[in-house]
């Protein structure tokens, strides 16, 4: 560190715009859940591209470490500033919410890192098109977020994950250069792919100052239906005989019976009468969908099924509304994971899970509900004691990894994963990866500690 | 250069799978156009890739350039041994042909590097799965080339590219050592998109010695048309209109009066009986896809269309044979050009090139043809002087980077186009895409030449 003051921020971004008051910070120091609270010099918030570089540019000349942080939604960890050591600062790229009009010719919109997903899919749909991110956090999850982490969401099985909308990026080097691809166009085989590399990187190679994001068509005539099934792989049956019928899988969400009744508990319309292992939400787009799903899922001897003419609102109410209800109805904090589990695998994992949940010596809820196209899930343990949640996830990861499953399908590694990725990873891949983090950011300073179990922390 | 013979690559993988009798070595040193020609101390034919993995950790020991090489029908100049200086070897995976059976539940199929697209089409086929790549060089473009180039082909539109289909890769490091991921997930965000970056480095990061890709449902019914129009861009509309009426798009061909006439003169039944400016090969899938896309046809005004269920051969013959045409009717080796059009500059551009043509001195026939829906096309210049050669391809560039399109669509960079890496990526970002190839490669010893256009050549 040397000649770190809060002032050169200031002369960049405005002094109103960096914050160093702790009550001000405290918003920017800790994840949403609360789990993990970490603490910076300042908080700067720039408003340009432009800004974002000077600011990187003046954290390299005098050894500031900097952590980017979008709509802080992230449940790893990652935009928690705990860095020991030197100083740091958040940047934050809240004031970056620009979008730009959406291209209806070459299908795309350009955007600042900042805007929330919930922005951009209404820009997509004011043009008539749509974007093809969709997830639970849209409102407050920024575009530079969900590149960093590559998210999911519910869209996966139908246009691929955030790194396949990335036709553009900009974004900030280590040491304040701009580094920018823009360009619309859907083949550019032009040297390595830097923006897919940049997305799922979390922070650690360059700050995503924008995105240039592909938008898609919007789907012709859509159907919902709630399934009833009683093993989970039975999910891949079904996508396929629907897919011969001549119809298109838009989403297809798994629900267990014990996050259907905590829903319908908390006030959610029942959708099934029935009392399945498995309730499955299935989106479909197509000619006549309705009752082409329908002639499907009788045919497939399907025994209870509701089916609805799209966008089906109180059928997605029962998925959509778990995220709430499980952090309304845990007496803690949930824990909360995100994995993949092979397919063949989904059936024996849950029952892995039944197992561990009825082992522990304390009171335990297990909700799990997910993106089933993808085999992933979303693991929630509700009512775990706070001492005991940092045991019990690694528990759940053991068995994860027991099944070649991954330790986070689309939330990242963050701070709270790091320990697995020597697990997961062999030791040339690490080594690999540690060469490709040098080479972006030899000093080390662009998310420290996210990613690499023993950076500086 | 420390102690180089070609002995030590005999122990490794028998002394008849190296090459270095001249007449032996021919086909490895030369592209297929018989454009580029490059010299090699030897060919290195491994099996496994337990011998790839000595083998260049034996060029590393001794300071030896690795040209790794696939099935060699690249268009650019990549697999070509055209490196200066100190010794070379081609590394030909033409022995690693093999193909694991296709997972139908996990839906992947694990091939060697030098499987060739058919190969794995065939065996995806079997499982009645689908290979989501297919181009026109199936029986011979490899696994590892593919992947190389990220290449495109007919199904872009509907699967994306070779990058999408990637789910595991292994490669060995430029020092020997094996990196590999080979899982089935579909969502794995643990680190760094290693697989995603190795698609599309041509050969400069690591020695691709196998892939874990992902199949495909294989589409329900299908059917082709053959539409004529006047102007490319009226592709856009039709591409929408059809997805409104819930059909999906599996393939759309561009191909122009002047193509068309070639193929039909070199004995392909013509589909349509007038003569449109353009004509477009579509095939799309979904519920009763003859009757809906006769309508759609109808609907939008179309006056001249052909529709066939699928797989409609004959109508697809006209598309397929245009490369044997153009190489038999040029009385001169074709120029081959692949680049990437804005949308809204397709027709534009078109008319670029016929008022370049036209300018030209010498005769030149103009064919251009290509995955319309991509804006990709494939620009051929028939009759070109070959020492003319060079230079009109160069204008065609021009035109191309005038319009803001990509002077490379899925053939790659190679040798030939790395003097337009840096006037269609800035400076930061080629000084970015350098530190990633120092951090794979320090020595430089990968595909030297490739890609950069001041490599040591």
């Amino acid at each position: 560190m040397t000649g770190f003051t809060t002032d050169a921020f200031g002369r960049i971004v405005g002094a109103n715009q960096v914050l160093t008051d702790p009550d001000l910070m405290r918003g920017y120091l800790a994840d949403w859940t609360g789990r993990r609270t970490g603490a910076a010099d300042a908080v700067v918030r720039p408003r340009t591209t432009a800004e974002v570089s000077a600011v990187v540019a003046e954290c390299a000349r005098t050894g500031v470490a900097v952590v980017v942080q979008g709509g802080n939604t992230g449940l790893v960890g990652g935009s928690v500033p705990e860095v020991a050591g030197g100083p740091v600062v958040v940047l934050s790229t809240a004031r970056m919410t620009d979008v730009e009009a959406v291209d209806p010719v070459e299908m795309c919109v350009g955007v600042q890192a900042g805007a929330t997903v919930a922005s951009i899919a209404a820009a997509a749909a004011a043009a008539g098109t749509r974007f093809a991110i969709d997830l639970a956090s849209r409102d407050s999850a920024t575009a530079g977020g969900i590149v960093a982490t590559s998210a999911g969401g519910i869209h996966v099985v139908r246009h691929g994950g955030t790194r396949a909308q990335v036709l553009g990026i900009e974004a900030v080097r280590a040491d304040g250069r701009v580094l920018r691809r823009w360009s619309p166009l859907r083949k550019d085989n032009v040297g390595y792919d830097l923006p897919g590399l940049l997305a799922g990187s979390e922070g650690t190679l360059a700050v995503i100052t924008g995105v240039l994001f592909a938008v898609v068509d919007q789907p012709g005539h859509t159907a919902a239906a709630v399934v009833g099934i009683d093993t989970a792989d039975e999910v891949f049956t079904l996508i396929r005989q629907i897919r011969r019928a001549g119809l298109v899988i838009e989403a297809v969400e798994l629900m267990t019976r014990a996050g259907v009744a905590l829903v319908v508990e908390a006030g959610a319309r029942p959708a099934l009468a029935g009392s399945s292992g498995y309730q499955v939400l299935l989106e479909v787009s197509g000619a006549d969908p309705v009752q082409r799903l329908a002639a499907v899922l009788a045919d497939s001897g399907v025994a209870d099924a509701v089916v609805d003419e799209g966008p089906a609102r109180p059928l997605w109410e029962l998925r959509e509304r778990h995220t709430e209800t499980i952090a309304a109805a845990s007496t803690t904090v949930p824990v909360k994971l995100d994995v993949t589990i092979r397919r063949r695998d989904l059936d024996a994992f849950l029952a892995d899970l039944d197992e561990l949940i009825a082992s522990l010596p304390y009171p335990c809820r297990l909700v799990v509900f997910g993106h089933a196209a993808d085999g992933n899930l979303h693991v929630n343990l509700l009512d775990v004691p706070v001492e005991q949640q940092a045991e019990v996830a690694h528990r759940v990861l053991e068995r994860v990894v027991a099944r070649e499953g991954s330790v986070s399908a689309e939330h990242g590694i963050g701070r709270d994963k790091r320990e697995w990725l020597s697990v997961v990873r062999d030791e040339v891949d690490v080594a690999t990866m540690r060469a490709v983090k040098q080479a972006w950011d030899p000093d080390g300073r662009l998310n420290p500690g996210v990613l690499f179990p023993d950076a500086p922390d």
